[in-house]
């Protein structure tokens, strides 16, 4: 079986260390743009040879683990590249546009559009790791759109993987998303943002940081490169996620401002509720 | 020696679980306005017998461990109760107002003003565990009012509980852990509501959440008994903190209206350096 990994990083990377495990007679190509990225891969044994795009027409499976906007216009052209029973899939953070701009692709049944829920805020081969998808949801867009004999393949893929598997129509994945994820990284971004601006001049100060602040500000180490372009695919949800999340800020600070303490407690006591959200996802 | 905890959850219950180490002679007394939490303390071997506030007059070592605003009254009163060659030490988010009301106590230099930056999100006497403060920072405040043999007491605990050590006053104090801890409890809080109230109907939305989430919203757990009277006290601080965070969020959402991608990506770049700030943190 020929596996070809468009982008070895974080979430490339570490599929293929699980792939080789579960398919040992699996050829792990890889494919990026940066060669350093592709001789660390070969050196880590992420992949087992370099490849490049036109090296698809070989693939059985080919999974594209790049930044959004790329991934668009390179999986156009994947698809016209591989054969006919040739299986493509995605992992991106966003799934509207992508699906869109596939669904009138000659070749869209080789398509599957998926969203592991799984990462660190690491990148690059280096970020890599075993079992990274065990345990975690996968969610799979316009799973209709795809041949049902490759569904299959990438079923049986995902099982390996050890991935719970969630159907869900692009629109809504991309609205949810924005709450539970999205929001998430720029509430961190800006966190670690505001922090770093006040002590820029006292560095020690940091000291004073506990691991409740290392916890809440962890998503502000994340890739610029591969955020930038899913809030950019997903502007519309996300501001939406961004003016709830300000006007929610805004009516703390008010209740502050009116010493109404009472209306505080409430609101952290409400929001304990996330304990019950929380079981089983830490 | 006779050690009286006031206030037995996570920080009292922890330190008592360390003391009965590292001075197997010490008895603990406990003292908690919850009787269950004195029985619950008990049978976990937190502490040795239940006291009452009077019998803080037979203590070596008085440690409060109470929301910051009964630590006012409280350590008011437990400072005139105890002997001459006692030591009470507190151990709250803010410092500010302790140390002015006490100032002028007769008993001053029987007090240690203290903020062990260690916890968890979870509270009571069950969140206790051993070693919760090895290598973690201990902030003491006006050291230099503090007896010197007492002083010399605190710091052996200290060394024994595996603290490092760092003074500072009382006013820098709450300023500074304003943006490295308040506010991050405080996005959190707002985070978990946003989310919440957004995806109350659709309850296996949380099914798409992943551990960036969790690590974000996680402090969303903590008890607002606790929480209230820190921000309550800190008022002024956390307010500015919040007015700053607010608007790097609206900054960044108008950045998201304008298009201004190229801005977004470097916002994330310029905030990535928390990486360097977060080593050793975690």
């Amino acid at each position: 079986m020929n596996v070809y990994i468009i982008g070895i990083g974080l979430i490339g990377g570490s599929m293929s260390l699980d792939i080789q495990v579960t398919y040992p007679e699996a050829i792990i190509h890889g494919i990026d743009v940066s060669d350093a990225h592709l001789e660390e891969a070969l050196q880590r044994q992420l992949i087992h040879q370099k490849a490049t795009l036109q090296n698809v027409e070989n693939a059985d499976i080919v999974i594209v683990t790049i930044p959004v906007h790329a991934s668009i216009k390179i999986i156009d052209e994947v698809l016209h590249t591989v054969k006919d029973d040739a299986l493509v899939i995605d992992a991106g953070s966003t799934k509207e546009q992508i699906c869109k701009s596939i669904a009138a692709h000659p070749k869209r049944r080789n398509f599957l559009a998926a969203h592991p829920i799984a990462g660190t805020e690491f990148s690059g081969p280096s970020a890599a790791i075993q079992r990274l998808f065990e345990g975690k949801t996968n969610i799979i867009c316009e799973v209709e759109k795809t041949a049902f004999s490759l569904q299959e393949k990438a079923l049986e893929l995902f099982k390996n993987l050890g991935m719970r598997i969630r159907y869900m129509d692009p629109k809504s994945h991309d609205k949810h998303i924005a709450y539970v994820s999205h929001l998430s990284h720029i509430s961190s971004f800006m966190l670690g943002k505001t922090v770093i601006e006040k002590e820029k001049n006292e560095r020690d100060i940091f000291d004073l940081a506990g691991s409740g602040f290392a916890s809440t500000v962890r998503l502000a180490k994340s890739s610029p490169a591969m955020w930038t372009p899913i809030f950019e695919q997903n502007k519309t949800n996300v501001i939406e996620t961004l003016d709830e999340y300000i006007s929610n800020l805004q009516e703390f600070k008010n209740l502050m401002l009116q010493d109404n303490f009472e209306g505080i407690y409430k609101e952290m006591e409400n929001t304990n509720y996330i304990k019950k959200i929380l079981k089983g996802l830490e």
